[in-house]
């Protein structure tokens, strides 16, 4: 199929070459993934959304890996392909192995499952549930 | 809203009421959730999705919490009110705190974000991510 | 929640009239539900969506109950609760049982379990399935 | 696409080769088709999801048929390229004719329709629709 | 990957012909894209898809390239491929630019981003938003 | 059902209120929203947010009601309560009337429904909508 056009470094403006450089440095990694090149053709969305996704999968109170782990489920979820590989291959980098990976689609798909189920069957919430926080 | 009829263990056939004691004893907690009542209503569903959910949710390469966390992350994806509840409940119970709830919605919220980009622009997926396995 | 405002009989014009009047004569009830009073806010649509449901929901190659429960299949999956309802509540007039909508649901749980997985493991379709015409 | 390693029986081991064995034997087929060879990755996952989905699709109160025809319309609901091929082909094997087929997917694309209506009016459930059971 | 026989002037009944010939007479186009090709093997599904559509999208209170932006957001947002590309393509006929879609594509991802914020903390609707109508 | 604290001005941190000060200043209102009361128990996540949607939703090539209209459309298409009652307010304070609501909410309909026959006719994307850039 046909795409958007990739934005390659020398087609790059000054704006964007920061954030390729950033992203690199960052992740130290010596190339940039087709996604940023896509995102290119609209710099502050390039910006904007590196920063956002640079703070988010940062270390907190839940580890890189369980961060990837998370982001993977959700890109199966939603049937993002490319979300899927590159989200996929990180995981990986970070540790994820097949078997881990094999739990991982299993409570996706128990839980795309159950979240039928209980549409399905209209299930009250129990108050005992009522207070996530 | 009007909800199916929950099925209490009083009105439960034996079939159902062994899982009942399976679910209470599996999980050291002395009462069933609606999810389970409701479920009760089609036993050889109650039944298959018990024995499935407990084997998906044990202990593996994967730990309880981080399961439940990609449970919880899954079924706020899918907008399901129930299952956000319980298992929301349930990865409190394993130890996650505001903190982690926090960070884990921010992943899903930025997933959903990069996931519709990526679908946007039509990012053909990298040959370097291509090997998952 | 509020909604919007539901248009009866009294306060709807000739051109709303006529589609209430051929929704109670088609389908031999003598009562219109919320789902067309809210469309009547919109003549147009009101009058575009009937003439397509009426359509689409006649007998044919399939018969009025399959169609209903193919359509509360879709209505549960897409989490909506009006159309869950009211699509339930067809399909038990056309003769589906408890039994059927619990096998119902526990198909369409199944399907999005698979459906994950498939998507999630990235399995290429084969060669024997691709011609579904 | 990359995608997974398809396990074929030359390479399974005992537990997978038993389940290659019971899906031939209950579908009289002779061959295994693709999803099962990736599930083969996961020992545990593929066991339990054949033994779940041979439990679920056995003739019950609803038919073969119809079954399929739901999980179908499900499949092309959650946009999953895979299922839509394969419970197609099994659908068409149980009977369904290209007219089914149009009306299935007609039916799918109205209560897509309707189901986005319903939500974007905030159409409050009526009180006779409110007991599905 | 296969696909439904696309069905050309040459094969087409009577009927089929009259559609593709609005089709062309409306857009002012001299082909059919594969859509209608594809419909045509349902002819009452491709009347009535196209008579649908050239009544939604008829210019009205919202102007016609408002409403293929609307069409094209939504698509994205439901991973179509084929209607991403046909009403992409749509839009920039009726004047959308790069800097358009990037600016819609930006909206659709932070709209995807906030709606789960909004379902993972279960934020209750402000009484001041109640009244939509 | 219970929800998560809404943290008000008088229990917010200096950031907090920080993020609630400009948002009032750039909206022109005098109140602050249940959405960012919830955001603000993961402050770094309500400054994320705020940040991004200032940016996003700021005038550019889209006008500020096109952009609400899509970002309206989106939220009605995921089924996300809170956001269809928020943005539907801001379109009206932007100049929605009811019969741009009303076809808007037409068009997504639509959309969602030809969305659906275009992945279960399995349409091939024609040459000349290859190139959307």
């Amino acid at each position: 199929m046909a795409t958007v056009p990739l934005i390659d470094e020398s087609a790059a403006n000054a704006q964007v070459r920061a954030v390729f450089d950033d992203i690199r440095a960052t992740r130290k990694v010596d190339w940039i993934n087709n996604f940023w090149k896509a995102l290119a053709n609209h710099p502050p969305t390039l910006r904007r959304i590196w920063q956002g996704l640079k703070e988010v999968m940062a270390p907190g109170a839940l580890d890189p890996l369980t961060k990837e782990l998370i982001y993977l489920a959700v890109s199966i979820n939603n049937g993002c392909v490319y979300c899927t590989a590159s989200h996929g291959a990180a995981a990986k980098r970070l540790g994820m192995n097949e078997e881990m990976l094999g739990e991982l689609i299993a409570v996706v798909g128990m839980a795309n499952q159950t979240n039928r189920l209980a549409d399905g069957y209209r299930v009250p919430v129990d108050e005992r549930f009522e207070n996530l926080f």
